[in-house]
């Protein structure tokens, strides 16, 4: 094996660590976040930092960096309140990507990489039709990391749109047979084939498939 | 599609909203968290909420709930102030699985479902000998989350052991190569296809794939 210690990290090519600290840590979620500013023009920008942070209430967070390419999307949601988070598939994963680019703040992503918004019912935050997992968020907390200056920013559910041929009778959403893929480090894509759900764990019980 | 708002979510069966809204966010990372408490007894328990804070310096992140299962995870980070982070690969997952149920304290997880913890160099806390990607990290800062009484364990990289063959020249982790899989859920597992890497991207040109 090979191994690396803080000084070897800290002594790195900028770009050689960005890739590999980014990529040690297993597969990522990604979606593509939808905001308005004030004015109803809208952005959209690729995350892979989506964290699960409680069921009761609702809690999802995600990490970004507020002076970077998701400034947009980080004053829009102080300003409006209001963002949504939407699945990648195979087949828009290119256009999912491209929003990384650093669009001037006139410019919609939306239009730039050819995905379509959707707003849906009184939900302020435009939608991504093409993705198959929508997820409409009211912002609820920022919280500052001083250690290096990032935020994360905490909302709740407001909204779920979700295919119905995805949902089991469990609660547990298939968002393989939705089409969702994963992510690792700053720019790779996989698709996923199940291996198994497992039973609940307790000791002295064998797990078994379910 | 089908739609739940806050109130439908509000609504749902415990365990129901629980598999659901852990499922929404999209593929998670899992990883083991090796700990000792302050008399060298080792502890592991398997988190799905890694998540990349940074890289430099290079900042890891988790959400625990210190109440629940990872309660004596969460106090040997807080006595000793190192642990380790091991990745899950097929061979393992079922053992992996097994570490969330809730043995007594003095139950060392490693011995419950025949993982083997290795010791290496100074590092004070356990790997994990069947994981490929092992990160030794030191504690940092804890942030409570005071909307739902979870905690993030912020920490940074010490040590990072990747097998040889894995690291790419330009700093890319290859952990689909490693064998790392992805989760969704509260317990479903898959392995991954790699779809493609993509060029960084920016306005007014085509990404393509690298």
């Amino acid at each position: 094996m090979k191994n690396f210690n803080k000084a070897d990290i800290q002594e790195m090519d900028q770009r050689f660590r960005a890739r590999m600290i980014n990529s040690i840590g297993g597969f990522k979620s990604v979606n593509l976040v939808g905001t308005v500013d004030g004015k109803g023009n809208p952005n959209l920008s690729i995350v892979s930092s989506v964290f699960h942070l409680g069921a009761n209430p609702a809690l999802m967070g995600f990490v970004m960096r507020p002076i970077t390419v998701t400034r947009d999307t980080f004053l829009n949601i102080k300003e409006t309140g209001f963002y949504t988070f939407n699945s990648i598939t195979s087949d828009i994963f290119k256009q999912a990507h491209q929003t990384s680019a650093r669009y001037p703040a006139e410019v919609s992503e939306f239009d730039a990489v050819d995905l379509n918004a959707v707003f849906k019912k009184e939900f302020p935050a435009p939608f991504v039709s093409e993705s198959p997992v929508q997820i409409g968020l009211a912002f609820k907390e920022q919280i500052d990391v001083k250690l290096n200056g990032t935020v994360m920013m905490i909302g709740e559910i407001q909204e779920i749109f979700i295919p119905e041929n995805c949902l089991l009778d469990d609660g547990f959403i298939d968002i393989e047979k939705a089409g969702s893929i994963t992510c690792s480090g700053l720019d790779a894509y996989y698709s996923t084939r199940k291996i198994a759900r497992l039973s609940y764990a307790k000791p002295d019980l064998n797990i078994s498939e379910i």
